[in-house]
């Protein structure tokens, strides 16, 4: 069977996703028995295509490298859920930007094509963390599946490994560092720069957007344990409820005393579910030098997980970029099939 | 539908597996839609008891701790094809102790499974390592399913997250603490004792056996590096083959003197696939300091993967333990279902 997959959202994560499908087509096949076409792509900026025999790969990508438009090619209009009769899709990659207030547009992307039975991945973290739930419903009573692999870490396989690879564990604690941008910041303030010097390199480097309050005020990281909570722990915690403190306090001194002292300043999220309650939260740290998240430096991500039966397992790896989130999509594409 | 489970090999692990699947009955039926009997479990110390409506976990659980065997049970006898048919297991939890050389009795066992197309899931490195190539296309022929999740790092879930969670990735190259044994040894001598006195203290641990080749000389890890080639690298490699020098000539002097030098020396299990060849090997190398497996000590696991979209990603864990490795059959068991 030949999967046909749409694609919402043609960005970086998209434009890579679409790249790795045209890299690896044989070996796909070859390795995971995965057959696909693309069949509908649609970009706010770039345009919509569709064709429900394939897509060309090669031309959209020479389309989005010349261009940054699919404008000279033939545009198709209608509906989110025309888009999808007409392409016949049978799975969804989803990459629209996050909008963690309402979710939108990935929200209503989601649901039309779960409606549908359509499957679907994404790496927009507002519906997952706004949705989950009644997303998962939707899928279950239309015969279709719900993956979020790149809402949390990026590609590194934090879901895939916890919900499948520990299956039967009882998950009491997870802790780490989720947001790359803060954890780069602070890793050059310990270095002795300032806070508006290390802000303005993660901006040079695209890690900040140009209002960095997403990020060092903690939001994409409660975000992501908003996801975690209800993907981990089967509890549902709205995001604005998390216990949040960003890191827009932390000065060079406080780092340096603090490192006189044996630790490092880490932006920690967390959740705890034990018979003292249950905790969800991102604050900044002290973190003891040998303690395992103390060495994690730059934009890496880390989490240690801690179930019944495995005690600690920790997962290092990067939690951005955009070949590493369109892998994440490929991921739940293949799992999907 | 109900998924029969037959054991075979009920020492430390299989016990776990039992203990985890009676505790856990109802929540793997409400959270994994898996339902199950136990309705085969064969020891040879222990005695074999067979059901095709199921055994009763509880009185199995009772008469290991009592009299850590059967005996008090009906008695099935017969050849294992025999006694799979008499519990018309559709799945086999193989965790007989590994023997690197013949493989068996395990790789009869899952030889005998497949072949009537009942999926098996295994901890016993010994028919891996050996035939994971003629077990897979037994299991294909047959309809059934081969996972082996406890082979490599117990039930820290390497093997689910690098084939399903990296699934579309290219593996370039894996350097890990893959003994938890050698590595405990090394952490202690780290502090000053010698390697009689950190031998001594595995074995009391109970990390280490009587005879400590297997762990010393760097075999039990160059068995999971064979693993690792043929599953993350499609290579088939001879245990025999693999380039290993163990950690017996390794001194408390040789260990202060790396340490002055800003290093820490620990066995490293490895595997390289560039256009320069393929390398597999088990050899002490001096790691240093700021590098993540300097960080691993006592008889923690830890492993980088290295791949083309992914760049490094870094599982750390327990490599070893009852409970842990009855996990890893679990995790394959409910993945089989």
């Amino acid at each position: 069977m030949i999967n046909k997959i749409a694609l919402a959202g043609c960005g970086n994560v998209g434009t890579a996703l679409l790249e790795i499908l045209h890299e690896k087509r044989t070996v796909l096949e070859d390795t995971y028995g995965f057959k696909f076409e693309v069949t509908l792509v649609t970009d706010l900026m770039k345009g919509t295509v569709a064709n429900p025999d394939g897509l060309d790969l090669g031309e959209l990508l020479r389309c989005i490298r010349e261009d940054r438009s699919f404008a000279k090619l033939p545009q198709k209009n209608g509906t989110f859920a025309e888009l999808l009769d007409i392409s016949q899709a049978t799975m969804l990659a989803e990459a629209t930007p996050t909008d963690r207030v309402t979710g939108e547009p990935g929200l209503t992307h989601l649901r039309t094509a779960l409606t549908k039975g359509v499957s679907v991945t994404t790496t927009n973290k507002g519906p997952i963390s706004l949705a989950y739930e009644e997303l998962k419903e939707l899928a279950k009573a239309n015969g279709a599946k719900i993956r979020c692999e790149g809402t949390v870490m990026s590609g590194t396989p934090l879901i895939e490994m916890v919900v499948r690879g520990m299956a039967g564990c009882t998950v009491q604690k997870i802790e780490g560092i989720l947001n790359g941008t803060t954890n780069f910041m602070l890793t050059r303030m310990e270095e002795g720069k300032t806070y508006a010097e290390a802000l303005e390199e993660a901006q040079a480097k695209g890690y900040a957007e140009a209002d960095p309050s997403g990020d060092v005020e903690g939001w994409d990281a409660a975000v992501k344990v908003s996801i975690m909570s209800e993907i981990f722990f089967g509890k549902k915690i709205d995001t604005s409820d998390i216990e949040r403190i960003g890191i827009t306090e932390i000065t060079p001194e406080k780092i340096k005393s603090a490192k006189d002292a044996g630790f490092k300043v880490k932006l920690i999220a967390g959740i705890e579910d034990s018979a003292d309650g249950f905790r969800a939260y991102v604050v900044p740290k002290d973190i003891p030098f040998s303690h395992p998240l103390a060495t994690i430096n730059e934009a890496t991500n880390a989490i240690t997980i801690t179930t019944d039966y495995l005690g600690d397992v920790t997962l290092t790896g990067p939690g951005a970029g955009r070949k590493e989130t369109g892998q994440a999509l490929l991921t739940d594409l293949i799992a999907m099939a």
